[in-house]
């Protein structure tokens, strides 16, 4: 028997929007169809993904005029430049304010296709079908797209929310192990900034989740976006607590820098960003050094790294970090345990204590 | 005495906001700080403006970081690539998200300020000092910022509403009389569409009007602005309704197009395009003859043109139209009078009449 979810997005004033998450959502023509608004479609998807599902997706589309646009893969595409290639691609097939555009592709691809939905015309409908772990659990909530400068990532952008969000587990299958892990890691920071009982059944079903067991995966897709729709709500009313997705983010974003990006997936730095965080909490009489050891050895289940690298000193982590955007007036903001299942954000952390912590964990 | 109007401008779920006219406005500098949120300021303007008014602003803001980005002057500038030059200052002076961006100077200058400020770091704020009538009574209301592409005008944009506007009619002495009188064409167009009493005051007014009498400027802007607002506001639950703010567009798009942008300032085309948009009126029954004629009596009096310009043909006029992005499955979406002071949007003229209400107005 398939398993298959349905989640409502519910965002205040905001219009609310379902994720669909299962197995063979790809092949379901009338799921896709009734989400497009008028009669054109604009597929933006990646030289990777193209080959493997641009077709599969195309073919439910028979009777629309369909463009597409096909970007190269990676980052360093995340710029303006591209967007401008599909406002062209747009504005040459003559796609008005009824157009819909459809992200086929990861977290690049969703970010870039948000971005030009938001802006084209001054906004259009998108619908966001992402194929990466990463992107199924972190960018199908939360209404963030946008492009990078040269200065800064993500400095150019807008909130604006898809019409639906299709996750097709299959297409996991097709996805390299590395990337499957490095998803895995945000999955594994959902059970632990909002929800314990998560975070123990993900330990119980680590093995068969990293084989891509169907209907586990369906289940942790679905608790992680539930997690991360609880707290981007919950940021309305309380501002900041959406810095708690941002666990172990802080330490990570110094890795990713450090070794200029790329070298170590984005998952990859979360994870042992996320081992400096509760080195950090441990520190602060906040958990057991249990905890951390707990930590790791589901980390290394998930294939994940643990320790940090090698080539970086202490103060090089003590000088990005200065530098990241969460730092306000030089006191560290960080997103820490209070207990394994609740983060939360404090600036309590001495610069001794976040010193040691960093210091424990190469 | 001075003459100060203060405006609330309401917009359902997204955020009021006020806008201030009268004289001597710039030299207010507690009511600039006021809508300033952080410490960080960037002031936009270009060539023009700067000489005139760069340093009254800019000496309010002593206690603030002050960034300044000074654009060309004109309409073929507003582009993405002159946004990407505000987002470049913004990011190597460190700008954060509570930085608050100004706008100072016409239409162009607003919108692409506007655009910076609803895509930097997903959205931050701006203030608008528009320094030109037709700015003044059009872009202080309705949100709208964007850019052009060379596919089209005002492709790539965004909604974002400003903290405040400030309209200091002490900037219209500097302003060129033919920029005057093509702001003058959009006040006349508040009164035609939707307020009689409005269109009779300027009918007495406009000579004092013309010579920028400064509390009748003050009576015409704050009355302008408010009719836009009643009609944007209304638009949020009659879709459609805001359309009427285009009475003499369509017909004026196809002029400033067939002479190339900028021979017909936008203003003038307007002016004629109303013309147009009054006998067709009257061809369809619902304005007499004589409503024609008093409408070209107010315009010559405002030194607005108020016949088509010789050097095109009814053929070009429909064709262009007939591209214009108001036409929708191929029915002429027009801007029609049901009577002087109340305009509706309707498909009901039939070629053969928009074809002799052209041909008469040559």
């Amino acid at each position: 028997m398939m398993r298959n979810n349905r989640l409502t997005v519910e965002l205040g004033d905001q219009h609310s929007y379902p994720i669909y998450i299962g197995q063979e959502l790809l092949s379901d023509a009338d799921k896709l169809r009734s989400y497009i608004r008028g009669r054109q479609v604009c597929i933006v998807t990646n030289e990777t993904i193209a080959p493997l599902y641009l077709e599969k997706v195309k073919r439910h589309l028979d009777a629309y005029q369909v463009n597409v646009v096909i970007l190269p893969d990676g980052e360093s595409f995340k710029t303006l430049d591209t967007v401008k290639g599909i406002y062209d691609c747009l504005l040459e097939n003559n796609h008005n304010r009824t157009t819909t555009l459809i992200a086929l592709g990861g977290g690049v691809v969703g970010d870039m296709t948000g971005y030009a939905a938001a802006t084209y015309q001054r906004g259009v409908a998108f619908i966001q079908i992402p194929t990466t772990l990463l992107s199924q659990v972190d960018s199908s909530v939360g209404g963030k797209t946008g492009v990078n400068h040269p200065l800064g990532k993500n400095m150019v952008g807008a909130f604006h929310q898809p019409q639906c969000v299709i996750i097709d587990t299959d297409v996991l299958k097709t996805l390299p192990a590395r990337e499957l892990s490095a998803g895995m890691a945000e999955v594994i920071k959902y059970g632990l900034i909002a929800d314990l009982p998560f975070y123990q059944w993900i330990e119980e079903n680590i093995t068969p989740l990293m084989s891509c067991d169907e209907h586990l995966m369906v289940e942790a897709i679905t608790r992680s976006c539930q997690n991360k729709a609880d707290v981007v709500l919950l940021d309305e009313k309380e501002d900041n607590i959406r810095a708690i997705l941002n666990l172990g983010h802080t330490f990570g974003h110094a890795i990713e820098t450090a070794q200029s990006y790329g070298v170590w997936l984005h998952g990859e730095a979360v994870a042992a960003g996320m081992v400096v965080a509760l080195e950090l909490s441990h520190l602060m009489g906040n958990i057991a050094r249990a905890e951390v050891e707990r930590l790791c050895n589901l980390l290394t289940r998930a294939h994940l790294p643990t320790r940090l690298p090698d080539n970086m000193s202490v103060e090089q982590f003590l000088a990005l970090m200065l530098r990241d955007k969460k730092v306000l007036d030089g006191r560290l903001r960080l997103v820490l345990l209070e207990s394994v299942g609740k983060a939360v954000v404090t600036d309590k952390a001495s610069i001794e204590q976040v010193t040691q912590a960093i210091k424990n964990c190469f």
